[in-house]
């Protein structure tokens, strides 16, 4: 099912010729980065505002909205989901079972 | 390959009943909801700025951070990516090529 | 000049009783706290891109947008911009050269 | 007292020269823009959390610290407070009794 991360990014990928009236991805992209940008913080201000309310159904709303933002950003610079994906895996490790190695930096 | 985020969220998962001094997720579910929040986000904003730099490794680096710390976010809320997940592919359609559906109120 | 702060709030306060239909900030007050914190986070965003972009009269008009949206914030908590500023000062010192107090917690 | 900004400011403009160990918003501006915009964004989310909370105290500290590195932003780009109070005074009108100028584009 996961696999929706990669399908929805040849899907935004495909929009990027099309014309801005056409789609609301469309529209987004020829606003340009910062108007991308702009969405991926607004959205990761209401799924904290969701997380805040505890309501399940809405958490669940806003983090779709944080996560397909940011695959239009992905989109629009030309990075793939599989190589954010990769990154998780290679830091998680072959092991399977060490969170350790996915926190990366966060740890700091 | 997507499948690491439902491995990752089983991992974290199994974490909560983990001293909080055994790794760095049990110690973000010790520190509490607001302290995985403000790390969501710190990683938004870190996201966006690495975006601006355009240097593509440091953009999947803090989208991984980024997307780590929503999945820490949605166990400490009994939440799974699949319902994530699965929240896009409804708004994605069974067409696979339309992401009308996928912004959901997003385009407003 | 920079009594501006207190002046605005005296007129957010004003605004309270207002109709939500009279003014945007009758609005804002009228979709509840987390409306007003959505624009919070909206332009934080906003003022970082700005910064980012290097336009001075951009990250003048953003960050105008930001303090305005959290003397609205202020306001819908029934707290005064005074206490803000009473609180930088407090940190600020009474030699007024250090602002090593000044910086609170967020030196850590 | 909200003369606070202005005085403020010119503590962190005379910082500029300082040597980064001499002082935290020395080792901020040492570490440049992108170190005090994460900064600015965190801050946010903080505030954000803080307002969630309901606590007064927790909002106060978190706005000053918020308000604390836009002007650390302001001065890493030669910017000053006076100019965003001035266009806050600009949009807040003569009259001093319409915050419908204040809003500017926000009100889209």
């Amino acid at each position: 099912m996961s696999d929706v991360l990669v399908r929805l990014a040849a899907t935004l990928e495909a929009r990027k010729g099309a014309s801005p009236d056409s789609s609301y991805v469309a529209s987004l992209y020829a606003r340009g980065l910062d108007a991308i940008l702009k969405k991926v913080g607004e959205e990761a201000t209401e799924t904290v505002l969701a997380a805040k309310s505890g309501e399940a159904e809405r958490v669940v709303h806003e983090t779709a909205d944080l996560w397909f933002h940011t695959l239009v950003m992905l989109a629009a610079l030309d990075l793939k989901p599989e190589q954010v994906l990769g990154e998780l895996q290679r830091r998680f490790g072959t092991s399977g079972h060490s969170e350790k190695a996915a926190r990366g930096k966060t740890g700091a």
